[in-house]
């Protein structure tokens, strides 16, 4: 097992990598502080796993809330029944959620957490690869409105996170892949040696092989960590985890969360903001292909879907949450494992990196 | 003009008393880092006041959402409607709400800018007594759910404060009273010598005079204030503010937020909590006396309406926030002035002061 600890103060929490660990009675006794729990989980991870993670937490007082799967249901409205049942359990304020599903469950039942009755604990076991690199560390939560995506949310850090790589095997193909997407912007971002060591080991990693899984998966959330640790609030430096994250944003919106999953969406939105970086003279041609070899052994997309073509790219990027002062922020790449934010660029280049890419959907 | 700072450290903020406030350009000035802006206001005030206020901003890129007055619609449905119209009017992160209204639009705006995009800047400007004194210091926000009130919400400050107290001219009588609930209880947890003012003075407030008024506003925001300071998040001392509120949102939610006013409800519940901490042998008959007298003088019911006894009050106690490992948190009185939080008290107690209650509505 892995254990690393993401580092922000009294608010600091745990994270626990390896094989089997979600119905690990032992590490959940460890976290919680309370004995009454309420699991929010979804449709799909209840049929799987749900019968053995009740099992092991036997010990407790524990009420379930199934949610219907899908990014569609990152709502107010399943909020509130996930705040309805928290009530009708008599959940109070010393309880403890704990978020066990993907990234729609994860960013759900962590706002869940922090706005019912202001703020109690929650426990991240995530289980998708998406979910283990990227939502569990951080603190982000959210749920979508109709008009953009993570509109509505608060910062809100877990009291700990179980990484449990067995749960992967289950996971349906585009799914891994789309959590490859944000490992892959790990060494993009800032690790160039990850970056070289996933060319290597990328087709073990789709064979689900769990040594290098539970490696992928410690690299990329001390990764975040690093970053999240310096700028918890995303003051400033935090904002280059979006790499990919606006032009994909802006893809999943126009499709109406639908046709796309999140991480194949960054996914593209990282091949953009590849092209753009060379546009700019700042990425070399060479950068960019290793860049779009790797994403597309990943089994990811690199080219958009004909659909794309019905809504304005540029426009609905404006209505992303980096847009400050009336100008819209970009993450961009200086090299593999270098990105750069910026507001300075010519909004020409960006019209043609989009322009390039109608030119050649599929 | 009075000038306080309620001391958070890097959340600190201003909160500006005094006649003729709310329309002044300049205090927008010196607060607002941003152009751009959305008001936030209630039918009633935007009858009233609005112009105003649009007069002073003439300088920015203003905004105004309405929504309709009354308790009732302090929820998701609201606060839905509220990010449609920020998302719409592309708001970001980086611009600012204005909360132009009671406690409601107080409460509802400040949690649309604690999740809008996971918090943006906002300015109160309260309309009503109770706002004044009560929910503008101390970043509590939040809106109702049909199982409990304030049951979703955040502790998010806001970036200052306008009291004006020549708009407090056209609020109704009730809701001056219920404005006083919150006034009188500052003296009664942590302030004895305002306590006895408030005795001396109650006549020149319920006149609405401007000078006794602006005063006792002041009192009112230092007490609350140096509370919060202490303890913003509510961990410890802080729960002190709540005196009446456990007995007075049962009997909100009992009444489903109609009939009584929140501040009448609070007033109720204070004069529960006085006699039970007199059942306790804790409070003497003769503070309770002096308690009863005050409340009653300022306006505001000492007696439950016959409509009370259709819910379990008990029940509905037990939802409370204040409710921590199962266990009921009450507030009650040493003396005046004086105020206690305990968990430690005989439930039959709690069950004869109801009882007594319920025996003698009217």
């Amino acid at each position: 097992m892995h254990e690393l600890t993401v580092e922000l103060g009294a608010r600091s929490y745990p994270i626990f990598i390896g094989e089997g660990l979600f119905s690990s009675t032992e590490l959940y006794e460890k976290m919680m502080g309370s004995s009454k729990l309420m699991i929010v989980t979804d449709t799909n991870i209840e049929q799987l796993y749900l019968a053995d993670l009740l099992r092991s937490l036997e010990d407790f007082q524990v009420f379930v809330h199934v949610i219907k799967a899908g990014e569609v249901y990152k709502n107010l409205d399943t909020l509130n029944t996930v705040i309805t049942a928290m009530l009708t359990s008599k959940i109070s304020r010393s309880d403890c959620l704990i978020a066990f599903g993907g990234g729609v469950v994860g960013d759900l039942t962590g706002f869940a957490a922090a706005c019912f009755q202001r703020g109690i604990n929650f426990i991240q076991v995530p289980t998708t690869l998406l979910a283990q690199v990227d939502s569990s560390v951080g603190g982000k939560t959210a749920v979508n409105h109709k008009l953009g995506k993570n509109m509505i949310g608060a910062f809100h850090q877990p009291i700990g996170v179980i990484s449990d790589v067995s749960i992967l095997a289950s996971l349906p193909e585009r799914e891994f892949s789309a959590g490859m997407a944000e490992v892959i912007k790990y060494g993009l971002i800032r690790d160039k040696d990850f970056f070289e060591w996933l060319e290597s080991n990328i087709d073990k990693l789709l064979m689900k092989s769990s040594v290098e899984l539970a490696y992928a998966i410690e690299k990329s959330c001390l990764n975040k960590a690093a970053v999240v640790s310096e700028d918890e609030k995303e003051n400033g430096i935090r904002a280059i985890l979006n790499l990919g994250h606006t032009f994909g944003h802006a893809i999943e919106t126009g499709l109406n969360y639908q046709t796309w999953l999140h991480g194949e969406a960054v996914g593209m939105g990282m091949v953009m903001a590849a092209y753009m970086s060379v546009e700019m003279g700042w990425l070399s041609e060479s950068d960019l292909e290793r860049t779009l070899i790797l994403i597309n052994k990943a089994g990811l997309p690199i080219k958009l879907s004909a659909e794309c073509k019905e809504f304005n790219m540029r426009e609905l990027m404006s209505i992303d949450k980096k847009v400050s002062h009336g100008k819209l922020k970009l993450i961009l790449l200086k090299n593999i494992g270098s990105a750069v934010i910026t507001e300075d660029f010519d909004e020409q280049i960006l019209n043609n990196t989009i322009k390039h890419f109608y030119g050649m959907t599929e």
